[in-house]
Order: structure tokens, then C-alpha cells, then sequence
């Protein structure tokens, strides 16, 4: 039917709430970051029952969320890039059995470059200093690293590699064959796949980070991954790193109609209204909404008219964490 | 309050129809093009009145609509293209005195290229060939020109010359200073501005063209030029050259609340609510919408998924039409 | 020592001419295509030899020459790209067994879209409408093709696929790594890689195209693809389509000092001279030259100030003599 | 002839070495930046008698030169944007009446971004926050700003506004008509025109930034801006800063030349050799290398293959330099 998808682990959790708050196989955790305005939340996915009533697989998901997240001010991107760095390193060194060998990390910028909404991920990686090629590797095979750039005295970091993949209208393929095929020969640790979401709170746009180590799933993400990216189908652990960027159109006219209807039960006149708003409520209010939204809806998306500005601050503040996280792995070897 | 805004003078007329569909002081023609599917629409504002009800300057609203202009059918943007040039053309001979001695025209892009669904109008200056550089114009002072290209033997078509001004967030100055400052250095006979619109319906997006002698008027455009661009305020005349390729994302919903509303007055129970529908209707129910309407739905907008592939069609269709138009003119001398 | 490196057979060819003009294990064809100012030449590397003599490969190297390829008429791009698709058709049919089943082909566009002459190979990709993704490939093992574009009733092309590598200082990775992992998930029966080269002749810089059966070697194209992507490293025949868009900046230079010596020793003065180049000739004239040229000549190139015009003409020329090749090879089965 | 252009007055200068040092009219000081390893030289040029020694307008020319800053240290940039901010303001100081009032400021960014090694002037104006859209001007008149940004209480800067004004080719236009619009149109107190320019020496490309009080000379830049754009034709002072980008491919040939003739000359065989070449030194030399130049190379430039990278990094120390300069003059209100 109609779409009213939302790629945030923490908004499915809050469609729950209604329902008292609890769901068996989740655990929720909930901090504020120390001094800035970030909000934490944890949502775990713990077993199979919970997988099945957030529809989404078992792991972690965190959510960073700032309203200031989309504003101008440069301070904050610190506070935020800061903050990301801190807790991908803990993401990494939760799903990479050792870093002690060092980490070789592939970056998977998913999107359209072309689109502003979905250019996320391809503008993390430009803003990316990728480093994979400077290395020689004879020390591979026993475990070491023999880097070039260490005999130059700089500081070591993790290699890092980088690919945009583009988007299927765009290369014919499926974005996972073509990472897959990246990861197969050249053989990372780990691969972070950047990507923009769709939510359903426009609240939520350009001002909330999703972190997960579920790797990408089909059908999340502005455009459509047929096929997911997993550490099942790649072979190595994949970790998301997601910002909502839209909302589906559909998912915005459900939202008001439903608002609409609770309020018109809700209503002074509510004895009456209410016995034919709860009539309708089981199938023929269903039934009412999917026939007034549009079909074209599944296929357009809401955005705000700043996107692109938004778009190149976020993805600045990405590029800044993962570098954050890279630091803080090496730092501890 | 909410925005519900087009920029399309049809859709404008649309919302009168159910109050009988006469319009004082506008005037209303329709056809089909012989041998394509492309449905042409005047809508002439001939006096204040009709300025007035429309909301619009007087002028002359031409609108082509085709299905099949977003389709991927390269044979279509054939027949677009067509009929634009001889629609410019004919809007070009109305508005200029004398296209005799050769027509200087300047083609401004509007919009924002980073943004996708605003990017039409810097596409097109770039799908263009200028020629005003190539031109010596030692003949001009009396009325003819003296091309160098004349001499070479080549084609002669009328002087273009194009630029993309900007968005205002991005030059710090208004759109319509940055144009009106390059007319007077340039002295062209006629200015085309190409701009994105927005639209009320989104089975309008990318699939219709409107042209208007009336030039671009504040608050027209996906993105916002405060001031307009007209023939009083640029000194030559001002034709425009739009597609919608948004639609608010306050439209959308406001649409569909409205069909739901007219839905559960027309209920076979709307005897009882009817009568509270009804009661509504003044004014408590346009409270009622406002209220569930967010107030960042204003800046807000819904675009297709696909706006780039159909971005890039219509601009090239667009340039290919502006070519026709002028070679047209230029035969006629 | 300096690099005075050409990616042309042709012009490998030419500097044996002074020595006779016949190479051991070299075949030379010349001719004119009919009705169209293209002059077709082929060189065959036959033999070890002839690889040894030219350092390139054993293979067949197709130039397509017109000084009007880099001229604004669109009129040529037509015949270029008719006569690109009749060349290229039969270079396929020649490397793959069968045709008869239907082909599935990548095109891999090298180069970094950045920088104008390196971006030809990511624009030729970008002017293609890939397919694969469109087609449902139930029949593939037992050799026969269901196309859903089939049972829709349009035109069956080859499978198409398409990717930009991207560069290694953008990526971290050999160009050849990330494309032999899409073609070990991907499959396709062939590659097309599209790259820009580097010529020593300037008059050949965006007249040209070279159309080869022995892939992308090791030094070839702008930018520095260390490992080559061959049929032996991709497992699949490899045919390279590419343009001169750049001449080391060191050629010219040689070149020119070259021409100088030459001069002077064919001077009315020559015999007292000539005596003293003849001399320097061996070994002290390169070494004198050598010391001549800067070393930072190594990185830098030489190209024409309006190479962004000629690239978009020329990546438009040779995407449709891909599709045309592709046609030709559809309407054969 | 052929063409051996330098924008840097600074190569100019060096030209005159040979010929004892003293040029009349031209006054040269030469010094250290205190803790980096910039080094600046003001080359003033003082009347008629040096402009036309100089082949330049009077004014002064400030070049900060420094090897390091083509590298990839994020330090430098620092100390590079840092200087350039010190000596921009200096000279907006110098140029501008009265900045105690508030200035206004138009930054225009020159040549293409389609081209790599031009694209340093739009890129910049990309890098800068504009805000002359944001202030209301109604104390104008009286000599006062009155900010919207004042009142909401943050840092109030001189008023920036920003234009890429493209190239003749895409625009038909001459830049200097284009940039002379805007002007007359918004009025503001200074043009900062950013530039890519042409030097002699390989070693200044994207090492060296000239900044100059005298506006931008026809034949000055990348591209060729026929007509200047100085305080004469936009009626406001006209400050350009600019970077080495290309090296026109002739000068790099003539260069090699003249080095291979003077050690012909030079040599141990020069009693013998030394004769010829004093013959052909006056006329027949030059007509010499002019035969060996090939005409082409007057369009050709020289260009680093990584000047993609560079001029990211010259863009945002420029766009940071630009920052620096206008809070200093702020904060000496």
C-alpha cells in the first residue's frame, strides 16, 4: 500500500508508545551527551521476537540528535563529529575481533551524487583522505604492517579506501554487487557504508545520525537497495552511518490525516463522531486514507528547501568522525 | 498562513471551476496540438478584475501539458520542443515592435544548480549556445547588424547571450538586481527567464511548460525572488519559461485533508456529520487544518524521485525550443 | 629519466619511420572511410617482437584521425560515431566467441571527473542508459535471454553496465582492483574502458580516438592506472576505447629541442656543426637535454584551453557509437 | 608572436635582472613573514616610465610566495590565510576612504569552474557566507548601518555579496560588462575580483598569490578577459587577487630553448659554436625559435596533473584570507 517507511530504528520504537511503551526482545537507553545539547538514544534489538516488531534485524542502533545539528553555528559540527568519532570506535572495536594489527576500512558512500537529498554519501568520501595506496603491505601476511608512511615518520592511521558506487539507474547493477565486488578484492576489515534515510518526522531531517552495526538493509535509504549490505553478504562487519535527509510524501499526509481523524474523535462532539470514526477505524478508515493519498505519493519525497547547505555540513561532520574514530583506534594500539 | 501556492496561472483558474468556471476578466482557450498528445491552455488576464481573482498579473499564460514529457521517449522532447518554438516565437513577434532588425536576446537561468528540482534554469543557459561575443556590431547605432559570422557565411541567428545569476543565499543580492544590472551593461531587446515553479498537483511535475509574457512576479519560483523580474522593472519586455517541479509539501497535505473532509460530508451517514462538518466548514475547520498542518511544511516541498533524469530532458527540450524560436524569427527577417 | 610516453600505437609507429618504416612483427593498413573526412589506420603488433619494438602489447590498434572531430559541426560527430559503432561491432564479435546469446557488457569510465581532460571516461558512462537492472535473467543458464523489456515489445539491446572507478588518489585503491571485483560479482562477457591518453603529437589532442583488443596497460591514459586491466586480470577480453586529451609537458618540450638540434645540423654551417651534434648525439646531446628539462615536467601536461567544450562532444560521440555498436550486434543475432 | 605572458608582476620584474636590476619607476622590497615560511615582495610600480617597462598599471602588486603552500600540511593554510587577511586589509584600507562607516563588499569569482586550473575564483565565492541579503540598509543614507544581524546580536561584518560572472564562452558577454551590471546595480564600495592566472616559472604554480590594487588588465588571468575590470570602468576600486594555475605551454618551450642556447654558447667548444650562435642571437635566433614553436601552443597551457587538489586548498585559504580582512576592518571600527 501507501509507504510510511522510516529507516530510524528510534522512530519505530516510538510508534510502539502507544502501546505502553514496552517490547518484548528491545532494550532502550537513553543519555544526554555532556556538555552539548546531543541526545542519545540506544535502541537494541535484542532477539528474534524484537527484530520482528521493529521490522528491522537484531543489533545496535544509536541515534545522536541535536536541533542545532542543522544550524549554522561551526561549534557544533565539533561537538557532533567529536561525539560520532567516539562512538564509532566503540561500534568498530565492539565488531572488529582485533585492531590491534591495525584496520584496513572501506568507505562506502551510497547515493546519488546528483540528487541533493542522497548525496550524503558520495560527499563524506570526497571529504575523506584515503590512504590504502600509500601503504606497502609485506608485513600483511604475519599480521604487521610495514607502512610506508610510518618510515616517513607521520602518524599512522587505519587504512582507509573509498568508493561512491552510484545508484542503480545509474550503473545497471545493484550497489551491493559492486561493493561486494570492492570488498572481495581488496579485502578490508570492516566496511562503513554512508547513507541518507527516510524518516517520518520532518523534525528529525538533517538533525539526527543513526549509527548501526546491521550494515544497510533493503529498502532503507533515499534510493532503493534492492539488495542489503551485510555482514552476511560481504563478509566483514558493516556499519551504517545514516542521516534522514526526507520524509516519504505519503508518510506526511498519513500523518496529518491521522492527526485529523484523533482529533475530530477527540472532539466536544466526540460521543457522536467517535462511534463512526471507530466504525471506520479497524478497515474502512484504512480503506478512506488509501484511497484519498495519491498513488504517485509512494514515489515522491518531502524535503526542506536548505538541503544542500545541510548537506554539506552534515556530511563534513561525518567525514570529521570517521577521521575522530580512525585516530582514537590507532591511538590505543 | 499555510502556503498552497502555484505558480501555474491553469491550476490558479482550476480553483475556480466549481463556482460555475466564469471568471470575470479572464479568458479561457483550449486545444490540442495536431499529430501529439501535447494539450495547449490559454489562460488571458485581460484586465484588473481578472488580475485580482487570479492573483496574477494581466498577461498572456500559456500552458502545454503532455503526460508523456517526463517519459523517457526521446520523440516526445521532439514535438515539445516543436511546439515551444513556435509558441516563443509567436510570444517573441507579440511582445517585441520590430523583430526586423535583428533581436538581442538574454537568456537567465533562475535557480539553484546544486539543488536538483531547482537546477532547470542554469541548465538550460548551459544547453545553449551564446553568439553575442562572436558579433561585431559596428551597424548597430543604425538599425542593422553587421555579424562577423554573416561574413563567414554561416547561419545567422539572433544575438543570444545567457547567464546564470544565482540564488540569493548564494551572491548575498537579490536575483533581480544581478539581472537588471547585466540588461543595462547588454542592452538585449528581450530577456527569457527560465525558472522552476511549484505547483499544486503533483501529476503536473515535470510534465508541463508554461510561458508567459508577464516575466517572474515575487514569490513565483521553487526558490523565493522577492524581487520580480518584469518588463517595468528590467526596462525590455520579459518572457518566462517555468516547469513545476515541486509542489509545496502544506499543498499536498491540505489537499488531501480537503478530500477527506469533502469524503465524510458525502458519507452515507452525512445526515449527522454533515451537520458538524458543516459547522467546520467557516471557520473552525480551516482552524482545524492549520493546526494539523505543520508550520515547517512551508519550507518544505515534495519532488519525484526521479526529478533529475526528467530535469535533465526537459532542460535540453527547453534550449532545443529557445533554438527553434529564434531560428524561426531569424528566417522571417 | 623524462617521460616523452605516448598511449598511441600510431605514434609509436611513427618514430620507427625514420629507420626505414618497417618493424619486424608490425603490420601498418591505412585508408579513408567513404563520404567523411576519417582516416582510418591499423597497426597489428603480430609477434614478441613487435611488442618488444613498439612496448605495447601483441594486438590489434585502431585510430580513427579528423581534424574535424574537435570542430563545433555536429554534423561530424555523426559520422565519427557511425563509423566508432562499425569498428567497435566487429572488434566484439572478433573477442567474443559467441554474440549469439546475447551480451552483457560493462563499461568502465577511468579517469577522475575533476580534472576536465581526465573526466572523458566518467561522461561517457554518464551519456549511456545502463539496462542490466531493467532485465530479469531467468534463461541465463541455459543460454538464452527473457528480457522484461522483451515481453514490453521494445528494442532488446545488450546488457549494459556501468562504472566509474574513480582514481586511486580518490579511492585509496588500484582502478584495476575495483574493477576486476564488479566484474568477478557482475559478469559481464566483456569490458568496454574508456580513458583519456596522453599523446606526444598536439595536433592529435581530441582528434583521435584509438580503439584497441588488449585493454588498459600499465602508464596508459592521464592519470596512472598502475595495474592494467587486461583479459588475463579481468578473465574477460577487454577493449579500450580512448582519446588523446593531453601531451606530457616533457614531449613537448623534447620535441621541440629536438627539432632545434636538427636544425642546426642541417644549418648551411652544418659541416662544422654538425660535427659537434653529431658528437653530442650519442649520449651527451640526451644528457644535455635531459638536464634542460625541469624535472617537475614529469607531472605536469599540456592541453588546449577549450579541452571542456571538445570532451563533452567527444564523450557524446563516443556514447553513441557504443549504443550504435550494440545495435549493430542485436540486429546480427 | 608566440606568447610568453606572466601575470605576476613579480616574473616581470625578475625579467629586468639581467639588465643590472634597476628598473626606473619601480621600486621592489623584499621580506620575511615572522615565524612561516612565507615569503613577500612588493613590487610598486611608481609611474608612466615603469608601467610601460612593466607592461603594467601603476599600483602596487604584493606576492606572497611560499613553497609549502601547494602541500597538503593544514598548518599552512593557517599562516597563508592568515597573512593574506593582514595584507588585504592593508590595502582595502589604503584604496577605500572612509571604512569606518561599513563596507560593502563584491566578491567576484572569475573563470570557469568547468575548467580545473580555472576554476579558483568561483570556487572561492562557493567558500564565503555572503549576507548583504540579510541587513536592512535604512540608515544607509545618513552613513549608518542598521544590521538585522546587529539587532539579533551577532558579530556584525562588512556587508559581503558574491557573483561568478562565468566565461564569454558560456555567457556571450564579456565579464567585465557582466561584473560593471551588478556593480551599478548593488552598489558596493569594493570589488575583490578573484583570479586564476599564467606565469613563466613552474615553480610559482600554485605556490604563489599576488594580490594588487590595479584591478584585472585585459590578457590578465586563465581565460581571457578582453576587457579589464578596474576602478576606471566599475567606478569603485578594484582589488584582485590571484594564483598561478597554468603556464602557457610556449613559455615552458621558450624557456628550454633560450636555456639550450646559452649553453651551447657556453660550452667548452664556445670559441667555435659561440660565433654561430652570436649570429642568430639577434634575429635569426628568435626567428628560429618562433619556426620551431608550433602555433598551437599560444592555446595550450601547462598544468600540474594534481592541481585538482591544489586549488581546494587555495580556494579555502583565499575564501579564509577574505574572512580575516573583513573582521579585522570591523573590529577596527
Amino acid at each position: 500500500m501507501f509507504e510510511n517507511r522510516t529507516d530510524l530504528a528510534l522512530e519505530e520504537r516510538e510508534s510502539f508508545e502507544g502501546d505502553g511503551g514496552e517490547i518484548g526482545g528491545v532494550a532502550l537507553r537513553e543519555w544526554r551527551c555532556h556538555g552539548s545539547s546531543i541526545r542519545m538514544t540506544e535502541v537494541s534489538i535484542l532477539n528474534e521476537k524484537g527484530a520482528e516488531s521493529m521490522g528491522k534485524p537484531m543489533g545496535t542502533y544509536l541515534t545522536m540528535e541535536d536541533p542545532g545539528l542543522s544550524e549554522t553555528e561551526d561549534a557544533y559540527c565539533e561537538a557532533a563529529a567529536g561525539e560520532l568519532g567516539r562512538q564509532l570506535a566503540s561500534l568498530i572495536r565492539k565488531n572488529c575481533a582485533s585492531t590491534m594489527a591495525g584496520l584496513s576500512i572501506l568507505v562506502a558512500g551510497l547515493g546519488n551524487r546528483q540528487v541533493t537529498p542522497d548525496s550524503l554519501g558520495p560527499r563524506v568520501v570526497d571529504g575523506l583522505s584515503m590512504n590504502r595506496h600509500l601503504r606497502t603491505e609485506p608485513g600483511r601476511r604475519n599480521g604487521t604492517y610495514l607502512y610506508t608512511a610510518e618510515k616517513a615518520g607521520r602518524t599512522v592511521h587505519p587504512v582507509l579506501s573509498g568508493i561512491h558506487p552510484g545508484v542503480m539507474a545509474q550503473t545497471g547493477m545493484e550497489t551491493a554487487e559492486i561493493v561486494r565486488g570492492v570488498v572481495r578484492e581488496s579485502r578490508p576489515d570492516l566496511v562503513i557504508a554512508v547513507d541518507a534515510l527516510a524518516a517520518r518526522n520532518v523534525h528529525r531531517l538533517a538533525s539526527t545520525i543513526q549509527l548501526t552495526d546491521t550494515g544497510i538493509h533493503p529498502g532503507s535509504g533515499v534510493g532503493n537497495h534492492r539488495r542489503g549490505m551485510t555482514r552476511e553478504n560481504l563478509g566483514v562487519p558493516v556499519i551504517a552511518i545514516g542521516v534522514p535527509t526526507v520524509v516519504g510524501a505519503a508518510a506526511i499526509v498519513h500523518g496529518t490525516v491521522n492527526a485529523l481523524v484523533r482529533t475530530l474523535t477527540a472532539s466536544k462532539e466526540g460521543s457522536r463522531y467517535g462511534e463512526y470514526i471507530r466504525e471506520l477505524d479497524s478497515d474502512s478508515q484504512y480503506e478512506l486514507i488509501r484511497e484519498l493519498l495519491e498513488p504517485e505519493f509512494g514515489a515522491m519525497f518531502v524535503t526542506p528547501q536548505d538541503m544542500d547547505e545541510r548537506i554539506c555540513k552534515l556530511s563534513a561532520a561525518i567525514a570529521e568522525g570517521i577521521r575522530r574514530a580512525v585516530e582514537r583506534l590507532e591511538e590505543e594500539r
